[in-house]
């Protein structure tokens, strides 16, 4: 970052009172660096108003908790955050599964309980985006 | 999840030599529901193949981690993982940010380190899109 612009920041925020949150190791002390590797997945259901259907692939995305490479797993449904143009809320659930490299991410695409989810529950989704992203150090 | 299905699910792990991760608590154990709101944002360069101008976004989106409402924050890159036709890897940089609830997305969306950060870097992105999810019991 420019000192200029870095100055410009720290500015802004001691003017919000947020000073405590400038340390020297800044955003650092925030990463969840140790498991590097995020499997995005956001699905939309053949029957996008079906509570059931919704319901019954949280059922099964929970499954995937269970395989031995998946670090940490998040499943959602949309939040109740502002509508904006950038925004889709169109989604009927996601997944973030945390992996430690592209080799544990391997592993789970070819996991029996992986293979058993699509199986069983792929007759629900009409679409799915996957977005695997590696942090940046 | 039915009876009928899980056994076939413990069958199949059991034959992987998978039982160990099959305990009573399950899935449960690798939650990060501490942090339940996630904002994933994906951005498209609009010089896609500028290696500098993806170094400057990353910049910018290190700065957001210093909002105080910013619990965790995950800045990632494509992963070199297999490429399917599900699999969206033409994003130049993305992002998690994790929040404790909608009010510290809406704090982070007005402060000034945030509106800083889409006034200096803007110019760069072609294209963002963004999911908001709240993780489900």
């Amino acid at each position: 970052m420019k000192e200029q612009t870095r100055r410009n920041f720290v500015a802004g925020a001691v003017a919000l009172g947020a000073t405590a949150t400038l340390s020297a190791t800044g955003s650092d002390d925030k990463s969840v660096a140790s498991y590097p590797l995020v499997h995005h997945v956001f699905f939309w259901l053949k029957n996008p108003d079906s509570k059931e259907d919704q319901a019954k692939l949280i059922e099964g995305l929970r499954t995937l908790g269970d395989i031995p490479s998946v670090k940490e797993i998040h499943i959602g449904v949309p939040a109740s955050t502002e509508e904006r143009e950038v925004v889709d809320n169109s989604f009927a659930a996601s997944e973030i599964l945390y992996f430690e490299d592209v080799e544990g991410q391997n592993e789970y695409q070819a996991h029996s309980i992986h293979t058993a989810f699509v199986e069983n529950y792929s007759h629900l989704w009409d679409k799915v985006i996957v977005y695997d992203a590696i942090a940046v150090e």
